[in-house]
């Protein structure tokens, strides 16, 4: 597997305004294409950095850049929006802001040329951000949204498909306010609801956090998340993530209400019927690839010793059978993993049979 | 690895009420141990399974149980150990259930032998229920709460310790209204809230839910859980989840009435300080074993292929560096994954070297 190195479908030069980690990521994916880039950023050290890391060069006085793309923070986007597409008047400029629809009221406010402006939203992100973190291949087969716009002309939307195209990412067709939607539901309110959940541990002892599971690690994983980003981020979307916490929050209501007098009528009931909502939508989130395809799993256990999970792997590659998932549950009070493999389901007994054959301990 | 079997601290017989996972789990540890168990089950095909897979053999007309363990539904557990303890003068009674402070209320109200029952709650447990998913190493470097009450005798104690260390748990000594708080923060609120979370899920569309990312994904997870099980664990404990989950509703009110209106003086600063108590929360889950080491990570791009995700853990292992853990990222839209193996700080960097000799393709 490797980014096919094709010609590219973007005209040069691109102009990257702010070299974080998104801005930087496109300008090596587009620089691997061959395109020409061309960065610029408030912070001159930012600015060297993703040079160095083979992002474009710096924007010279002469240089006229056929798409520009804005990589800023998110408040400070429309802003340098206008400005860009003021500034290069044959241009096409986009957005790599993660909420859309303000930004294009905030554009019309300041009577900006919307035929030449089209907001993208590439569905990617790490944990790590600045130039340092920067990929060529961050985008690579994950959603980029389009979010098109009432005054979309035809070249500009073929101009920002290309641009999807050219990093690999796969473009996704959204207005602004269903985009807004979409991500206030399954990105905003979740962040929030980790964060909140995350606070409580603040109120319990290390003996009680001490008993602490895998499920309650995986719930709060991404309370990590940066407050600044994050408060930005929110401010921009607030209208739909208010509605998103506002049905929780009411949810939570009946659920609270439910707990405090379980012997009234009907309160048995409700709870139940509220985990069994919680049980159709995870069952909603697409799996791998976007299907359903449900694997079997086995588990394993393996010594926290240097090589026993290599050894693992490579046996289970000797055997045949292709790993599908895996997933490691550390014991919190025991040097050793148990290590969940999920492969197709008629493969499961065989690969049980021949990994105890080679004294591993499987679960049965 | 392999449970040692070495002499039980445990005197037979040991009567298992219950065959569900757990009480089917314990039987199978015990037997190991060369325990004689004896099986009870109102539903007689439970107690067949049970002892076909080696559990234990039904109870007779004759035997006398040293220790009785309770493993039935929540609900049923205070009634049930209080027959056992009027059924068996001489027996040792321990339940299993994960809520503990009402049982001992409810069996004072009953006027039981408090001095011959002393609750446990094993920190194990399976997605999946019934004896078919029994395992002897459910309990293996668990933390094993023992619960200890006012009333408990020493000699209790030393029989609960020793079930616990027979069955290769870690006996964790809180009292059964400190459990109850713990598990109502680590382990019922989450659930709670990934549940209601998941159910928002249910009114977005598809192409909305499609967008869907590992953050979800893993925040969501065990919203899967069995409707009818959580009624029974949340009545259980619905003071304890109930003061959690206020905590929790209160906070989330202060970020709707945040975003509800950013523009207000102290908005923006009360989202950020929510974010920083998430931050801080989700630090004070112990890491690996209890640790808090740190381990640098290394993402790979790897083919959905057979046997490419075994070539790789097998030229880790190759190159000989440990892999302290493994994240699959699927992308919703590729036939690849990406894989992060987290290492040793000063080994990733010639292990990311020597993988890319190898060819693998490495985000830098």
């Amino acid at each position: 597997m490797s980014i096919s190195h094709d010609v590219a479908r973007t005209v040069s030069p691109v102009l990257i305004v702010g070299t974080g980690l998104l801005g930087a990521s496109i300008g090596l994916a587009l620089r691997l294409r061959g395109v020409e880039v061309l960065l610029e950023d408030t912070s001159p050290s930012a600015l060297a950095l993703a040079a160095d890391y083979g992002a474009g060069r710096r924007l010279e006085p002469g240089d006229v850049p056929a798409l520009v793309v804005v990589a800023v923070p998110p408040e400070l986007t429309s802003a340098v929006v206008a400005e860009q597409l003021t500034r290069w008047p044959e241009a096409f400029v986009t957005d790599v802001a993660s909420v859309k629809s303000a930004i294009v009221t905030e554009l019309a406010v300041r009577g900006a040329d919307l035929t030449r402006y089209l907001g993208s939203h590439p569905m990617a992100g790490r944990e790590r951000g600045g130039p340092i973190s920067a990929r060529a291949d961050l985008f690579l087969g994950q959603p980029w949204v389009i979010a098109e716009h009432a005054q979309t002309s035809p070249e500009a939307l073929e101009v920002i498909e290309r641009l999807a195209l050219d990093v690999e990412a796969v473009p996704v067709h959204l207005a602004p306010e269903q985009h807004d939607r979409a991500v206030a539901l399954i990105s905003h309110a979740p962040q929030v609801v980790a964060t909140l959940l995350a606070a409580r541990l603040n109120g319990g002892s290390p003996s009680e956090v001490g008993l602490a599971g895998q499920g309650l690690r995986d719930t709060t994983r991404i309370a990590a998340s940066d407050p600044g980003l994050w408060l930005q981020i929110l401010a921009a979307n607030a209208p739909e993530v208010v509605e998103v916490l506002t049905g929780l929050r009411d949810d939570l209501d009946r659920m609270i209400t439910d707990l405090s007098d379980v012997e009234a009528p009907g309160a048995r009931r409700d709870i139940v019927e509220l985990f069994i909502d919680g049980n159709t939508g995870v069952r909603r989130i697409p799996g791998k690839h976007g299907t359903d395809a449900t694997y079997a799993s086995l588990v394993v256990f393996v010594d926290d010793r240097p090589g026993e999970l290599a050894r693992l792997f490579a046996e289970v590659g000797e055997i045949g059978v292709n790993i599908e998932d895996v997933r490691i549950e550390h014991s919190p009070q025991a040097q050793f993993g148990l290590v969940e493999l999920s492969v197709v389901p008629d493969r499961r007994d065989a690969l049980a049979d021949a990994l105890e054959e080679r004294s591993w301990r499987i679960s049965r």
